[in-house]
This record gives structure tokens, C-alpha cells and sequence, in this order.
């Protein structure tokens, strides 16, 4: 293993209070030095001890990768025409997530493989170190087994979603569906995931249903994560903090207990701006649930349908704007919060021992991410210690 | 001169119905013909005529490059804790546009012209090929005119703003300050200029004021346009569409009077949703204007305090979200639409004699710019010919 002094960071983010000023442990005139995938050593660049190389900044700033918890990255085809139907106030008969579906069964393995990676380097270019992903687009016992199989090559967060919605082939017969989920779609899905997921809502699975397949998941050694209260008030939430889940995601519709519940509770609220962006929707409250003390993690929900952007930076400019949140709320919110919400303790951080996983931003400081909309300020990304090309 | 042929273009939008389908003229598997800084020809890439040399754009898209026609580029220092403090919903007593000018007035010639290089480069990555940029930071005669020099050695698109605010200098005497900017300023700053703008809003240059600067600025040959009815209904629309000015820009208070001016005038409504995104304010109404017959552009207004944004993809993402525009409508009004606001002819388009200006997508087609907010989908930039490197 050799040594990596990166110097001449005008600040750096630490997201450890005890290394530097604030919440997010900030640096002035900072330097890191990493060895292999890890970071060594963090402190003031006049303090650096020596290393096998060095690494001008230049004096941007930097901060911890992005951990974006939350993604749907096994697909084949896009939704153009939906879009554009949505967005002109057209209606549009056709599918939903059912034209992801076709496309993604009718799909190769190497198109789907193919597919993903270009939005893992979409994503790593936008600073994302950390991803998790989700099958959700298969829908019978093969397809989804695939999906996960082909997420597991390129993430450690692979989430078991055969609940995204009932397959169209058990229109007639939702309670088989559950079944199958429950059943051979788990035995063949399990050894490839390490979550198990399941959209909460009216039209998807309600609350019994939601506790079946996340309970039968954490029977085989699957953790648990949940869709919950997107578009509507539900028991997705409780049902989520009740089975000591990792991250309770979307949480728009909340009533005061749901709040109450994830302030007092060990499930993190995971908000996905990018979602109401693109459906026009209500914005989730950051601000409450930040002020009742829940963890908030801010995530992309990257998917062809609601959300079909990867940039951790855009979510975290809009929740500035539009959902309460400070811009040293949001930044945590991306990283460290994002970390908390897959139980990581390895990332989202730049402390020694950590992943040696660093974004360095065109600006003066991550304010600048919201302060700076749609600007792609993100310019050098180290990832496991290796600076992407 | 060389040619060059861009060939395997999926989609390509040329802005010219004669060369394509629907209002964007678009064409499928096209290719088009650069020679030096123009482009030769245009079409589908079976019928593509020998070149020079070729260049594979391998499948992505490509548009006109972006004319962005609203920037304030020339300043230093930058107003991250008034940011800060607008987004906690704190009050920041602190100058405003006044902070920007103090610290213009103590920058070197050299420190302005690196910072609006910086910002030109930026844009340009994002694939803003024509940028209008304009004084209005310095508020002196010396330094209106030093900003107007340093911005004409980088566009053509010069735009004399000494009616941004009242000079603090001038706190007292108003009067005395519209004198100054009608008489020796103009004088100064006329010589390295295209365009005059003003303020005309509350709290900066009334109607008559404003009247007076564009007025003394068309004397001495410069073309007007107008910062109009941004923060409250005014007489600024008005005042545009009565002298011929080439563009109203902001439009987000309009009387039906208004519109009615806007879409039987000469004057374009430009609109800049980056604005109306970093101070939270209410959008335009770009659907109302469309409806009405009006001819609208979007651009940036990229600047330290209110829109600090360079990104034309983003303000193409706002526009369709809450600005009632389609993707289509919002790329022609982000290319064509500036160009017109310009008063030019040979950008914003792709047809054989205009500039050879392009910017290639990695998506389909155009509409991502609004599917994948966020997302920097522009991979690849022609301009005057040249790919930026
Ligand atoms: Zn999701
Ligand atoms: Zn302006």
C-alpha cells in the first residue's frame, strides 16, 4: 500500500465534530492523507506528515463521497413520452412502471449490465461514492434473482424490491403475488441482497402485506427498508420504525406520530426531492423532522419513472430551497446521513479509518452546492483511494 | 478552411421547421457539415457529403449551442453568507448588491478577468455558446468602463448597466446619479458597448429614470434592453416594448396589458427561472406569454446574489416543471429564444451559414434536459467550429 498526501484543500468536511468546527467538523486549510482504500490521517495542511506522494487540490474544498442510498438503477428503456405527457398535463394510458418492466424482462443480461454502469459513472462523476440499488423491474423469480445478481457485481447495497408494485401477471390474484414474493422469489433473491424492500401504499401493498414480505426478508437474514408515506398518509412509517428499519424512504405524507416515531426510533428518513421535482408533488418537511430530531438522509431515488436524475448535488439544492433544510443540513444529509441510512459507519465521513472516498468542489465550500444550482461543481472524485478518471 | 462532417447524431435539433420535423426541426440519424467557424450543411447522415475529416458523435444527441442573453460576469467576491443567511429565513443586514460592488471596485483588472473567465469556461462546459454579459458592479465611471473593456475582449454581447442600483455614492441625490450615468458615464462606457439596460424596478430607477438612461444610451447608439417588472408590476414592459428594445427581462409581474404589449412588440420576454429559484420568489408565467403569442427566451442571469447559476440545462429543468413550458418550447427558448433576444440571426441555430456553435448530449434527445434535472448531460461542445477541450 502506498501513501497519498491530497493538499490544499481550502475546506474540507469532515462530518466529525471532534476534527474540525461545527456539526460537520469542518477544516480550513486542510489536508488528507489516504493509504490504499483508506484515509490515514486528516488535519490542518501544515501538520501533514509525509507521504509517498502528494495530490494538489488546488485549493477547492472537499467532502465526503456521496452515499446515495437509494436508486433504481436495474432497468432497460426510458419513459420520454411519459415525462412529456406529465409535463404538458397530458394524461398517458400507457404503463408506468409496467413499460420499465417489459423493457427490463426483454432486456439481456449484458444490456441491463451495460445500462447500470453508465449511471454508476454518471453517478461517480456527480461525486457519488456509495450507492445502493434495487431490483424492483423483474417481477417474476428469474428476473428479479437476475437483477440483484448483476447490482451485486458493482455494490454491496443490493435491495431485494420484488414488492415494488403486484406483476401485472397476478393483476387478478394480488395475494399470490405476495406469495411468490414471500416464497420463491425470496429463496432465489436472498443470497444476493443484503435488504429487502417493499413499496407501502395504496395501489402497491398495504401495511399487512408490507409486514409479511419484510418480515419473511428479516427471516432470511435480510435487513429491512421501506417505501413509505410517498403519496399518500399510511402505516408505511410505523411499520418501519416498529421492525427497526435502516431508513423509512420518502416520507412526504407524515402524520405527528409518524414524526414522533422516527424522532424516537432508530429508522432513518431518507427524502427524495428529486421524486416531487419531477411529479410536480408536495415536498417532504425536512424541517419538521430535523426540529422533532429524526435523522434525515437526503438520496436520488434514481429511476426512470419519478426520478430520473443521479445528482446528489440537485437534491441537496432543492431540499435548501424547498423542503427547510441548511445547506450544512443537506451536505450532512448526503453523506453521513446517507451512511446511517444503510448502516454504514465506513463512509460518508472523512475520519481515519474511513473509506478513502473524497469529492473535491469547484467552490470555496459545499454552501455552494445550493448556492449554486445545476452547476456541476464537482471536479475530482477519489473512490477506495483511486482518483476516477 | 477545413471541414469537418459530425456524423451519427441520434437526434438533432436545428431550430429550422424547413430542414426537420415539427417546430424544432429535428432530424433522426443526422450528421452535420462544419467548415471553419460555420456550418456547411445540414441533414440525414446517409446523404452526408464528403469532408475533410469525420467525427463520431456516437449516437448522442446534439442542439444549437445555448445562447445565454442575461449575465453580470464581471465582479469578484461572491455573497455566500447572505446566501446562507436567505435560506435560514434569517434577515442579513449586509449590502446586497453593494457587497458585490465594493469588492468589484477593489479588484484588479487582471482578478475581473479571471473571474469571468472562470464563469465563461464553466458556462461554456454546459454548452453556452453566446453569453451577453454587463457592467453594473462598478458604479463609478472608471469602473463601468474597465468592466465593459474586460467583458468585450471575451464576447461580442456587451451590455452597459450603470442603472443597476443608485451608486451608494449617489444615496442622496438620485438625480445627480442619472445625470451621471446619461452623461460622462455613457460617454465612457459607449465606446465598448452594444446594448443599454436598467434596473427598472422599485427601490432602483423608476419609469421615467429609466426612460431618460435608455433614451441617452440610443443617442449614442447603443441598443436597449430592460431588467422589467421583476419584484412588483411596473412600467418597465411598457417602456421595452415602446422603444423597440430587443428584450424585457424577468417579466415575472405582468398586467394582461403587459402581456398584450409583449406579444404584439418586437421585444422578446426573457425569462430566468434561477432567479425565482435562489430568492424563493414566485416563477413567471411562461404558458401565459406563450398563449398569448409573445416570443420567449430563458437564460441564466447568473450572478453572486440573486441567480448565481451558469447552467442553462438547469434553467430548462425549471421552465418545464413550474414555468408551464414544454421541453421543446424550453430548448427553442434557450437557443433560438436567445438569439432573438440578441437581435442575431446566426446562432441558436443549426442551418447551413450559421455559426458552427453545437453542443452534443449524452441522451436521446433534448427533452432529458428537462427528464434528468441535474444531470450534466452536455458532453461535447462546438464553438465557432473549435471542440472545447
Ligand atoms: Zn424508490
Ligand atoms: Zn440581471
Amino acid at each position: 500500500m502506498s501513501t497519498t498526501l491530497v493538499t490544499n484543500i481550502t475546506n474540507l468536511v469532515t462530518n466529525d465534530p471532534a476534527l474540525g468546527e461545527g456539526p460537520l467538523g469542518q477544516i480550513q486549510d486542510a489536508a488528507v492523507v489516504l493509504d490504499g482504500d483508506r484515509i490515514a490521517w486528516v488535519g490542518q495542511a501544515k501538520d501533514a506528515p509525509e507521504a509517498d506522494r502528494a495530490h494538489d487540490a488546488e485549493g477547492r474544498s472537499a467532502i465526503p463521497g456521496f452515499v446515495d442510498s437509494h436508486s433504481h438503477l436495474v432497468f432497460a428503456g426510458d419513459r420520454t413520452q411519459e415525462f412529456n405527457a406529465r409535463m404538458e398535463g397530458r394524461s398517458y394510458s400507457a404503463g408506468g412502471i409496467r413499460t420499465t418492466v417489459a423493457a427490463t424482462r426483454a432486456a439481456s443480461d449484458e444490456e441491463l449490465e451495460a445500462n447500470l454502469l453508465r449511471y454508476l459513472r454518471e453517478a461517480a462523476r456527480q461525486g457519488t461514492t456509495v450507492f445502493e440499488t434495487k431490483s424492483g423491474y423483474g417481477l417474476t423469480v428469474e428476473d428479479e434473482a437476475r437483477a440483484l445478481r448483476i447490482a451485486a457485481r458493482h455494490t454491496d447495497e443490493v435491495t431485494f424490491l420484488g414488492a415494488h408494485i403486484v406483476s401485472p401477471d397476478f393483476a387478478d390474484d394480488p395475494a399470490g403475488y405476495v406469495d411468490l414474493v414471500t416464497g420463491a422469489m425470496l429463496d432465489a433473491c436472498a443470497p444476493h441482497a443484503r435488504w429487502v424492500d417493499v413499496f407501502c401504499e395504496k395501489g402497491a401493498f398495504d401495511g399487512d402485506q408490507a409486514r409479511a414480505i419484510l418480515t419473511a426478508g428479516v427471516a432470511k437474514g435480510l435487513l429491512p427498508r421501506v417505501h413509505a408515506n410517498q403519496l399518500s398518509y399510511g402505516p408505511g412509517v410505523q411499520l418501519a420504525v416498529g421492525l427497526d428499519a435502516a431508513s423509512a424512504d420518502h416520507c412526504t405524507h407524515l402524520t405527528d406520530a409518524d414524526v414522533d416515531a422516527l424522532a424516537h426510533g432508530n429508522t432513518v428518513a431518507t427524502l427524495l426531492p428529486g421524486a416531487e421535482f419531477s411529479t410536480r408533488a408536495e415536498w417532504p418537511d425536512a424541517r419538521r423532522l430535523l426540529d422533532a430530531g429524526a435523522t434525515v438522509a437526503l438520496s436520488t431515488d434514481c429511476n426512470p419513472g419519478s426520478s430520473f436524475t443521479s445528482s446528489m448535488p440537485f437534491c441537496i439544492a432543492l431540499a435548501v430551497r424547498d423542503m427547510g433544510m441548511t445547506p450544512d443540513e443537506a451536505l450532512w444529509a448526503a453523506t453521513a446521513g446517507g451512511a446511517r441510512a444503510l448502516r454504514r459507519t465506513d463512509v460518508g465521513r472523512v475520519t481515519p479509518g474511513a473509506r478513502a472516498d473524497l469529492a473535491l468542489l469547484d467552490a470555496p465550500s459545499h454552501v455552494h452546492l445550493a448556492y449554486r444550482p445545476g452547476v456541476p461543481l464537482v471536479r475530482e472524485v477519489w473512490q477506495r483511494g483511486t482518483l476516477l478518471g
